[in-house]
């Protein structure tokens, strides 16, 4: 029963899921050598009671006590059992998970997921569930896996006029733009060696085109502005235009190119603006210096100024970290028989369109080599009033390409000049556009 | 509030001290503009009712709302009033806060403070407290300005095995050493400057000693090893020998001076060491491109892997935001009836004193320029065992040191050597030693 104080039998906890994050939880969880620690940190004993997963038969792991015979296929009779206290759900997507975290929350079970697809589609529903049952919903796992975000924005943060949360996101794409910048890398080479890294999947559109980091960014804005953002809402370009002569020229500018989930106030609010875009980051900003695999959360607010949270986003062990976490405080909340208090009221939210938006852009065209070319592509430009700051011709034989850097200009107005561009015959290909962020993203 | 419908009256917050952060907090909390807003993340309306400060008549703030009518010089009546809901303590040190806070606790009445040097010596005693009677006792502020870190620890990394937190936490003392660093100014120069910029006190010994970076050193020792560190048990030394030779050494050795607060697990524990001392940190680290007043806190941990949480550790604005924070969560508990979970158990804690441990050191010494004098000094490094990697000879005329890079030696040999070092003829003053952190710490 919710609000009840228990005496001292464990908190039983059922995983639904066993992939990489769910095996090394359950590892975590029945390590006999971990269990009087958690024990302490928890107040109170964690057992594990139930593993829902698609192959009871595959054990995914090599420990001599992972308990196999907990497994069953059956998730939906597991949430349904009497003797379950705390739900993780690690199943990911929609469904199944959706209609398993309401029964569990309707039962009055809390739940603790890293489920951003569904966060990012049903989190408002899903936290309004929790506050009616009087239970917890956790998910600190669900963004930029062991750093600690969602805790610090809900609550250490609660009192902040946040202005802009900016953060990197997605491990994928960070370590192929690292790999092109450091190691001068094709963006196809670099995805085929992630790939083989096992840092990207076979199919890896979800993370090169920048969905998975447009779910972070709806779950972000959600929590940094008190409203529910959906992952509909999220204006989202991926990095496959990129290529590494843009790359290589952002680096002799002082940028790092780098895909950003971006949620921030327009004009002081409460209009927002919330996307996810490659952009040329100044190598003074903290964002810059986040290689590889990490990831990073930038938050700038009113009175807390600038703050960054730094870490490992992905893999088993840190994302299984994090949900331990949420275990361990769902534990406490369970044991000490504390009523959850409610998420704070949200207010409605309007998404400006990208294209209102005013940012220097850096905008990379292949043409022909023939005289007078500049001179219609700058019309082009001139026509749809954006000035342009520089200009310079790049790359050798094939591989020629101009590329410009505006002055201030609406993202409108640039999309349309790319549209125009591609109609020019002197144009063989409009290349990547990429917004430019840092000291000059003023200008 | 007039005009604000509300169905809950609003929660009534007691400010006790109202000096830089006081008045930041009371204009926040105050400030009519932003009322609404505060009650929809509470959940619930917030009210100064009450303003402790030892001079009622200097208005702290330009602001014609500010509430001078609240204040009081009785700190003691402010807390025993019936109409009270949330004690905010920031008059700092240990008497009469502790006395204020145990009587706040003790009445059933939720406490947030920012006062490390009461946390880092009574804080066991304090949280034990709270709990017996059910009430938060909430401290964001304390450690690292606005940087959610106290909560990130107690919650978020609540399952994480840590072995070690490191931090730059005291803002004046890197602001000096970035100054150092980036302008080449000797130490009484950068002291001299920070204290006409404001981010150093007059008598500026809190900073430069160590003693304010202990004090957080303790507190995050507590929170990460789960056990009760006090000040007394932490090592300090601080940046008062550090030489603008030192720092341009170690410049050019790819190395940033830094002043660091550590606290981790001694060969994989369960003995603890926590220190502050200055060290060199490789430019490859986060930690060293952390500059000027900036603070961050980095986290190692088994699973999570390694964490930074970085911005702004000092000012008014900044630790009023955490203080802010830390409130609007006490209220959402008031307001939900929410019983507060206890802490953790916590485990006893053994120190190791810093002589037992191993690390590269820098150790440079100002000496006679004589024949010989190489042979006498590198004899007292043999003597004691410490094998010495590099020596250079550094500096024009009267500034000129002989310095060491040593292989891992013993702290308890190095002070020996050190001692030893001092009473030679040819030695005219043993400068600055550092610990080397970084790729090179383990050789």
């Amino acid at each position: 029963m919710p609000g009840q104080p228990r005496e001292d039998p464990a908190v039983r906890v059922a995983v639904l899921g066993c992939g990489n994050v769910g095996a090394a939880l359950v590892e975590m969880l029945a390590d006999p050598d971990r269990a009087p620690e958690l024990a302490l940190r928890a107040g109170v004993g964690l057992e594990v009671v139930g593993i829902s997963t698609l192959e009871p038969d595959v054990v995914p792991s090599a420990a001599p006590w992972f308990p196999t015979h907990l497994f069953t296929a059956d998730a939906k009779g597991l949430v349904e059992r009497d003797d379950v206290d705390v739900i993780v759900e690690l199943i990911g997507g929609i469904e199944p998970a959706k209609s398993l975290i309401e029964a569990a929350l309707s039962a009055g079970r809390p739940v603790v997921t890293a489920n951003k697809a569904l966060l990012a589609s049903h989190g408002g529903s899903l936290a309004d569930l929790a506050a009616a049952n009087g239970v917890d919903l956790f998910y600190e796992a669900a963004v930029a896996g062991a750093i600690p975000i969602i805790r610090p924005l809900r609550e250490s943060l609660a009192a902040e006029r946040i202005s802009r949360v900016m953060g990197i996101v997605n491990g994928t794409t960070n370590y192929i733009l690292t790999s092109m910048t450091e190691e001068g890398r094709e963006y196809d080479e670099a995805l085929a060696e992630a790939q083989r890294l096992g840092l990207a999947e076979r199919d890896p559109s979800a993370d090169v085109e920048g969905k998975d980091a447009a779910a972070k960014a709806a779950i972000l804005a959600s929590l940094a502005f008190g409203c529910d953002v959906s992952i509909d809402d999220v204006h989202c370009e991926g990095i496959t235009a990129v290529r590494r002569l843009d790359v290589a020229f952002a680096e002799r500018l002082g940028y790092a190119v780098k895909l950003l989930a971006v949620a921030e106030l327009v004009d002081g609010g409460p209009d927002l603006s919330v996307r996810v875009h490659p952009a040329m980051v100044a190598k003074s900003h903290p964002l810059a210096v986040v290689r590889g695999a990490f990831n990073a959360v930038f938050i700038e607010g009113e009175a807390a100024g600038e703050l960054m949270l730094y870490g490992r986003g992905a893999g088993g062990p840190p994302a299984a970290s994090a949900v331990l976490g949420d275990v361990v405080v769902a534990a406490r909340h369970l044991r000490s028989g504390a009523a959850v208090p409610p998420p704070s009221r949200r207010v409605p939210v309007r998404i400006r369109p990208l294209e209102d938006l005013t940012s220097v852009f850096y905008v990379s065209i292949d043409v022909l080599d023939r005289p007078g070319v500049l001179a219609s592509v700058a019309a082009v430009f001139g026509e749809h009033g954006v000035s342009i700051r520089s200009m310079e011709q790049l790359g050798l034989g094939d591989e020629a390409r101009l590329v410009f850097i505006t002055h201030m200009a609406r993202g409108g107005a640039v999309t349309k000049t790319i549209e125009d561009l591609g109609r020019l015959d002197v144009v063989d290909r409009v290349g990547g556009v990429l917004r430019v962020v840092g000291p000059e993203d003023e200008g």
